[in-house]
């Protein structure tokens, strides 16, 4: 079996233990899923930048290892109660996500005295909070200044905001400036319009940086995203480390913006047609509850992922446990009992969705690996 | 605290059991659970109707119990898996979805040989997939011949059709011809649209169930829907018991639907404001892994949910972990740190995404509730 042979029927047929999964069943392919990790890290030390993926697609801890094992410096996680499931003690965290609440500062200044835990805050109430939460504790806390470069989602606003929080950082207690941080998720998808977006982006880093070099404050780490725009990290050239969540499964998202192809695609739902009797439709047994709501990121509105064997079809409607295909344009139809892989529009949620996936070395080994966090959400 | 008195900021500032709960957390409001059950349970008794309740909205075991000590004649799932979770041995359950695959036929007959087992069937292979899982298991399993009266989904198209699969049930082995069922989906919100719709769907089934009786074939069950049509079930006077899910928390949709108010939404979301940086939006942070990422069922898509404290809040993107709220038409402005209560879209899904929520008696007691069967999709 190829390194790049996708997951179809024909190849499900010839693999009796694929063939009696129950369904609906979210399988990797091993091969598919080092080779995109080893890839990008590739990439990466080519460049040289840092890789910190972000844990939120696959929240495993064995896959997390796999990441480690390639040479990322550390993992990103968006929940603190991630980060206690995911991260193990010596490791580097990054909580690219706001701490606010006692609760949450209190559990991130506690994970801090075993593992370098780092924190983006946007407001000062954020640091506050977790000052006052790794003075009680007695651990520091590493923070970066969350930077809005353009989404319009978290982050200040401006480099003289930037600099206002990284000068409260700098004063305050069992907190250390560890840098900035930046998301890059409103970039276009052509590589030409990317490089372009990515300078100006990085013209705006270096306008704070400097802002702060000014008032002396010297920083280690810029943060930076994203699956998209991963291979295009260097035109960033202020950027110490990439977040990359998406890019070691991809899904049709990616495909349909450019970044991917189908092939990319490591992660896919085996399904089962449970009905057929509507001309031109099909049923599937993945719905909203397997595949997740999730429309397309980016126009046009083509339906709920893709399916593999019947590449015309379209999955128009998804209810918690249905999956609605128009075949009407497909040259041959399945019947019912019949399996086919789809593969979802956005991965994350749809891994989010089970306390298992299925990992497949084709011709070797299927083997059942936990979720482990799974639906950690606070 | 009055039975209807919304899960308000205000409100839960009085109870501080509430006000330290992580968040997000979803927020049952017990007595108005229990109102939602009992209001239903009268209306079903006062037309001598059944209510089969579709335990998918919970997919809770002692949410279950509560509504079979309401009345409700048995349980509907989706899955085989939720009602090995769901379940118990004596009960009556209906899987009101195709029965495909080997695995699923085995479990479904394991199943019948301690409790009441039915399926709602669509096609010639699902009758012989279930009877010969039920002849070898030595158990038998009542059968519903699915009838779609207009959906679009699944069920057979004609009247015709229905006897097919009626006559081929009543000839196979292990199985038993309960009966019909229909799932009126499609029908509009206007209550008298609603009767008017609701009449000819009942005509459709009066047809179907004369054909049978012209050959022999006579049947004690007439399943149907629905939360939005529930109040209205006396239209079509052939339904014997009815499948409502969602009536028991409702949701955004049921309240733009106009099938109930915002009182009337007994679960909710309580959500931490975690950042306020960027000026007329706020994010908070709960976003598709906490609240699903269903849009509107019907336009205008108006966002995800509602922010009770904030009506004029429209939460315009949910990523995976923020959910992004439009404040610009809202009179006062929350701060970073402050806690919100969000109605969603769709509980359904929402209530799926956790292991456990909230069961809250205002001024009694808080406690968790497993969510059972959550991410049970086999």
């Amino acid at each position: 079996v190829s390194l790049i042979e996708p997951l179809t029927a024909d190849l499900l047929a010839t693999h009796p233990e694929l063939a009696d999964l129950p369904t609906p069943a979210l399988v990797l392919h091993g091969p598919r899923v080092r080779h995109n990790i080893q890839q990008l890290a590739d990439y990466a030390a080519n460049v040289g930048i840092g890789i910190r993926p972000h844990t939120k697609t696959h929240k495993s801890r064995e896959i997390a290892r796999l990441q480690l094992d390639a040479g990322a410096i550390g993992i990103t996680v968006a929940k603190i109660s991630e980060a206690e499931t995911i991260s193990d003690p010596g490791e580097d965290v990054l909580l690219a996500y706001p701490p606010i609440g006692v609760r949450r500062a209190e559990r991130l200044a506690h994970l801090a005295h075993d593992r370098t835990m780092r924190a983006a805050v946007d407001s000062l109430t954020a640091i506050e909070q977790v000052s006052a939460a790794a003075r009680a504790a007695g651990s520091t806390i590493g923070l970066l200044v969350d930077f809005d470069i353009g989404l319009g989602r978290t982050g200040v606003q401006s480099a003289q905001e930037t600099l206002e929080l990284a000068r409260a950082i700098d004063c305050a207690a069992n907190v250390r400036l560890d840098g900035m941080m930046i998301y890059p998720g409103q970039v276009g998808s052509l590589p030409t319009e990317q490089a372009d977006e990515l300078k100006v982006i990085d013209s705006l880093v270096a306008e704070a940086l400097d802002l702060w070099a000014k008032h002396g404050l010297a920083v280690t780490i810029i943060s930076g995203g994203s699956t998209p725009t991963a291979y295009q990290s260097h035109f960033i050239t202020h950027q110490t480390e990439i977040r990359p969540g998406t890019y070691l499964f991809n899904d049709m998202n990616y495909v349909r913006g450019g970044y991917c192809t189908l092939d990319d695609c490591a992660a896919r739902v085996l399904a089962t047609v449970i009905s057929t009797a509507r001309t031109g439709h099909i049923v599937l047994d993945a719905g909203s509850k397997t595949l997740a709501a999730d429309r397309p990121s980016s126009p046009p509105d083509v339906g709920y992922g893709h399916i593999v064997e019947y590449p015309e079809a379209h999955i128009i409607r998804l209810n918690e446990e249905h999956g609605q295909a128009d075949i009407r344009d497909c040259p041959r139809v399945p019947k019912v009992g019949d399996r086919v892989t789809v593969i979802p529009n956005h991965i994350c949620p749809c891994v989010n969705l089970r306390d298992s996936i299925w990992w497949w070395d084709p011709g070797d080994s299927l083997r059942k690996i936990p979720v482990d966090a799974r639906g950690r959400i606070e």
